[in-house]
């Protein structure tokens, strides 16, 4: 793993959930020096409070850490929880000899229950004690119903990018959050990181859907070391691609996920109504059964677009699933094969390719099935 | 049951899916005399050749029949699936004595196959021979995964009206469609009876979801033998009613349903903002899985009216869980307690209240949970 200069990394159990739990729940990204600051969060109305400070800081654009939780959101928390949010920035700061202004917090969780902020706070003495060089065990910190911890990392010339997340399955039982952070050392401007990001989340963290709902804690923060000259447009590539490997890494742990599927929507007026067209078949839960169940069901997803609230003529659209041609014109395609259908949908990795006209709109959502598996993840009563 | 003077109904199986089928699944209601019709189809793009045909039939406003089958949607079969639709009304039309044109049919099943036309009509005679009194004959020809068939009826003075539906739950493995057909013998205007059921269907079978997909099947229409001279309002009202119990009847019968769950939105901009929070709250699969857990995770109905697209202010919303205040102000509730939820949320019957500030927009949408087994019905592949 390539690992950015200017950066290091570690994690504590704080026992944010419950004194009771054992496995590391808080984490920390320490900035060696200043940092350049960028991110984008969750456009839901109701933001939790990191979420509310988040905005203020990635505003002023510069960090010197991230300090960041799992097992409480800290949403729905009111006035008390952007206190208890800026309390522990504050505890963090003093330990870490930065400002409290330079200290990003992030969480993930159960909604509407304060912060254990006492218990959390004695930890952090140790927490910085323990800063060190791998990613990974920060990565660890932040997992919910996560099955594996996700870090990528690339090189851009001398310069290095580093992509930590964590899961778009919902935290079984509570809340869904994907938290991201991608550090790099390559010096950047603040309104150039910003471009890089809201361009790069557009195509990747922009599509891809799990379940269609949309969390309270929602955030990717991009930070740079600024230490290392390269050539902009490589930063940028290097960046995105690292945004795009932790976006498909998500929906591939998706909660109950069995099948990786790629909806590519083709032909439309515009990009913008692909997407919506692709959205619709993604979120489809009669595809999504169907795509568990390995259904030969070609049906739904031409429903699913029929009813995404775009306009085209139904007599134009072809789709193909895995590579097999299953309609043409509209309808069922005569080579189509409800057998060899059935094979491809038994794969793991599933390709649906629709083209609805002859525009110029493009777009591709990622997302997974739905199974038993997401049923039981997300309904099961809190223990 | 009350049964409106000028209709005959009947049932035959007609081995629509495949010559093995056992099942009544092609049925008839026939008309006397000339009879007023009115309806409202399914506004997804891609839709049934019965659905293209009875649009056109609706227009006009006129019956004698309705033939209905399920098995075999006729959807995405190009103008076969039209043709074919025309060639059962013929044969039905030369069969009963009346103009094909008068005939409007009525399909649910699996989309991309064509009909089994020569099959079909050859049990047309037999199907009109078999003429009689009994509407739920008619009722379970047109079942799909429902469980019971939905027949319901009311007096307005000397005349009647009565309502017959399929599931909204989704036809395993095949399509999701609603079918219902409202019949009555008051003497109402054609434009009346439009305006009836354009006003009644806004707050009922625009008001449920199952599982947020729409078919491309979906119709209800409305006929009336004009016989009986009645108060108009008191029609409308009755008409109203029946439209309003089949919708409820749907949900409760909901694939794979075990919960029965009422929510409103009170307090919006408008009731169309009321409508969008509502049906947010009702098609997130998080809430839904939540509700089949009976997991007391009011978060989640927050988050969900959050990413609504409403403009609401988070600190003014208040949501009470049957008759539990859960959240007060955006945040939980003093008075909330996680097993008095636990305990209400058990109940087979639920309801949400939710109001999110000061404005008139109200509106109640009904729903049903999302379990194992609506995974499984929908999942399987089609043997």
């Amino acid at each position: 793993m390539i690992i950015p200069r200017g950066f290091r990394f570690s994690a504590i159990n704080a026992g944010v959930k419950s004194p009771e739990v054992r496995r590391t729940d808080m984490g920390l990204v320490f900035c060696e020096g200043q940092a350049v600051l960028s991110g984008v969060f969750t456009r839901n109305l109701v933001k939790a409070a990191p979420v509310v400070v988040g905005q203020e800081l990635v505003g002023r654009g510069k960090t010197r850490a991230i300090l960041a939780n799992a097992g409480n959101a800290n949403a729905c928390t009111g006035d008390q929880g952007i206190h208890d949010a800026r309390f522990l920035m504050e505890t963090a700061a003093r330990e870490l000899g930065v400002r409290s202004d330079e200290v990003v917090p992030l969480s993930t969780g159960v909604i509407g229950v304060g912060l254990p902020v006492d218990r959390m706070a004695s930890r952090i003495p140790a927490l910085v004690s323990a800063l060190g060089n791998d990613p990974e065990v920060f990565a660890r910190s932040i997992m919910t119903t996560d099955t594996f911890p996700k870090v990528v990392s690339r090189a851009v010339g001398n310069a290095a990018v580093l992509g930590v997340a964590k899961g778009a399955g919902m935290i079984a039982p509570d809340m869904a959050t994907t938290l991201a952070v991608v550090l790099t050392d390559a010096i950047i401007a603040k309104q150039d990181l910003d471009n890089i990001i809201n361009k790069s989340i557009e195509r990747t963290f922009n599509a891809i859907t799990i379940d269609g709902d949309m969390s309270t804690n929602d955030t990717l923060l991009a930070v740079s070391s600024n230490q290392v000259a390269e050539n902009i447009n490589e930063v940028e590539k290097g960046i995105a691609e690292v945004i795009r490997d932790l976006a498909l890494l998500l929906v591939r742990d998706g909660e109950g996920a069995t099948k990786f599927v790629t909806i590519t929507v083709a032909g439309a007026s515009d990009d913008r109504d692909a997407k919506k067209a692709a959205m619709s078949v993604a979120n489809s839960l009669l595809v999504k059964t169907a795509l568990f169940g390995a259904d030969p069901n070609w049906g739904r997803i031409l429903a699913a677009v029929g009813y995404s609230g775009i306009l085209f003529s139904p007599e134009d659209i072809t789709i193909s699933i895995s590579g097999h041609r299953v309609v043409e014109r509209g309808m069922e395609s005569e080579g189509f094969s409800e057998n060899a259908l059935h094979a491809l949908l038994k794969e793991r990795e599933i390709g649906i390719d629709i083209r609805i006209g002859g525009g110029p709109g493009t777009f591709t959502v990622y997302t997974s099935d739905l199974s038993y598996d997401y049923v039981k993840i997300n309904s099961e009563y809190r223990t």
